[in-house]
């Protein structure tokens, strides 16, 4: 997508070079970094400490962690060693795990490590691909729903809400739940985005406002707190997020506070859908809400707030220094609670039986 | 209550300097600064810059505010039209228009404005007792609510849910949703409270975390998007939420993002209380939804955040700066979502019957 008139990626693989090259999304909207990825543990670091987020991204920083585990490994032991460990940095991630095998597997087919690292670098860069794709089909089936709501609307603006950033920041072009947004605003269509902030790490009112002001699309900023009363209000036609990991069954672990706003929907009857490339389902998993490991991250970022002020981008204490606090990252949004999934291959209901018709191999 | 081993309450007259004392809450927890009321425009500013929050305290700086306005007033037009620009100075807040109406309606009965100033000042210290009066018997009725939970747990630790800061620093004593919680505390209850941060203002994590603390209450600060997920896990046994104005049928206009909590504690058959003077019940109100007016603030509110960094309190913006925002400060939460009112004359279904039962002539 476009920054400053400028098309780029979260990631990529910069043959002049020869390193991989990722946006470090900690410090936007306020400074825009690139920052070099060399080693297996470079990419651990950006995926751990969140240069790169996002369910879609952190697959594809995991598919070029194993390259660049690949071209400091001596030895095939040394090798899958690094990958265990990348899969370990962020535990919740399925896409994670899936991107570093899927490479893995046909990176030890290879004999030599010569061939090894080439193949580690393709396979990569084609995940990279695939994921864009996958997203611009997401983009293609979300688009008539909210074609639906504007016909319904007699033209006038489709409030849609969203939570944390699942756009191309997240992913690799046009994002999952941002998809059908840019779609429709490709396509004419008057839409508002209401941005859910998205505490701790404020994903929403830092990425997503500015991905979508970049591109030009009408959006607000709220508190995570001021979902219900716009969805009460008819302030909001439909509300559309990404996931992290999706049960067989249409249960869906996303962002913590997810399961609020999944609430409030179902409340006032405001459709809930969940954009996501077939990747994020984990299909051995049944019941979300007790199968799902839900990661809980440094109680700091609750505590401190990072903005922008006097020239740099500064952490800022709230609560008192003695008081502890929860970093819950994730819950999940029970299947009953969604109207349906937004994939690459099509719309289906969130349930076992309409989720198989879309994908009957379970992949 | 107390702070650093002194009692202090939020608002006082100090009979030494004859002016009205508050404490400045904006900076808590970093700095506890206290600030002089010596005219009806700084009763006006403290109401609307919030150095004074919470229904009680509104309603007493209120009170306190016709009286500095008799001070300065040389007609009985110019008193009554300063009390009308003190009540325009939170819409939402009926214990304000209440504070004030009750002690202009004494103090125009006096004949000389010596009178008149020494009638105000005394109608509004008899309101404050009131207040801590009524917030002591909260705590009474509250307490047993708690016990039954401690009982059944075998004394295991009650975790308790609360959103914003309905504490003694909104209120003069005890506060109203702390109150149960003071009070099972002192009583050798073993009690845990999950504090919500609160955003946009972060009363939670700012002040209710940090009067807990100083009361020695075990608590947690967590963001306002975890609560849903700790339910869903077992993790709370009760939510207590304050209540800025309450309909004759039991709907409660409270803190944006108390409709959420609701929710989540419906959906996960959690206790969901609300404790209030009868002060903030608005008797003519029947359709929270519809009738309670919910006010826009400054959505500068909601792009900076407040907090302390290299030892002074500072505000950085956190989305992007040209991306706009939007800060409704209130939402209603409907009456089928309360398990209960915890009042000063004890607990009544969200009803208008059962309301009616402990209030017979609505007041």
């Amino acid at each position: 997508m476009k920054v400053d008139g400028k098309n780029i990626r979260p990631i990529w693989f910069d043959t002049e070079s020869q390193v991989v090259r990722i946006i470090d999304q900690r410090l936007l909207p306020h400074e825009f970094v690139i920052t070099d990825l060399k080693t297996a543990d470079d990419a651990i670091m950006a995926i751990k400490e969140m240069y790169v987020r996002g369910a879609p991204l952190i697959g594809v920083t995991g598919a070029y962690g194993v390259y660049l585990a690949a071209l400091h490994s001596e030895t095939e032991d040394k090798l899958i060693a690094e990958c265990r460990r990348i899969k370990a940095a962020r535990p919740t991630a399925v896409n994670l795990a899936w991107g570093v095998d899927k490479v893995l597997s046909e990176v030890l087919k290879k004999e030599t490590f010569a061939e090894k690292i080439e193949t580690a670098r393709d396979r990569a860069s084609e995940i990279a691909e695939f994921e864009a794709e996958n997203c611009r089909k997401i983009g293609e089936h979300g688009l008539p729903l909210i074609q639906e709501i504007s016909r319904r609307k007699n033209g006038k603006t489709v409030n849609i809400l969203t939570h944390c950033n699942a756009g191309w920041l997240a992913c690799i072009e046009y994002g999952t739940a941002t998809a059908p947004m840019y779609a429709a605003y490709n396509k004419g269509i008057d839409i508002h985005v209401w941005v859910d902030e998205t505490r701790p790490l404020n994903q929403g009112a830092r990425l997503t406002a500015w991905e979508l002001g970049k591109h030009g699309i009408e959006h607000t900023v709220i508190t995570d707190n001021a979902g219900g009363h716009l969805m009460q209000h008819g302030m909001v036609d439909m509300v559309i997020v990404g996931t992290d990991r999706t049960t067989a069954a249409g249960d869906v672990a996303n962002k913590i506070g997810t399961y609020l706003k999944a609430l409030a929907a179902k409340d006032n009857n405001i459709p809930f859908y969940v954009a996501l490339p077939s990747t994020t389902f984990d299909w051995t998993l049944k019941d979300g809400l007790r199968d799902i490991p839900i990661e809980e991250r440094n109680p700091d970022e609750v505590r401190y707030v990072q903005g922008f002020d006097k020239g740099s981008v500064r952490n800022v204490l709230v609560p008192p220094k003695e008081s502890p606090a929860a970093n819950y990252a994730f819950d999940v949004t029970p299947a009953r609670l969604v109207t349906g999934f937004i994939t690459e291959r099509g719309v289906c209901r969130a349930n076992e039986q309409d989720i198989r018709r879309l994908f009957p191999s379970g992949s």
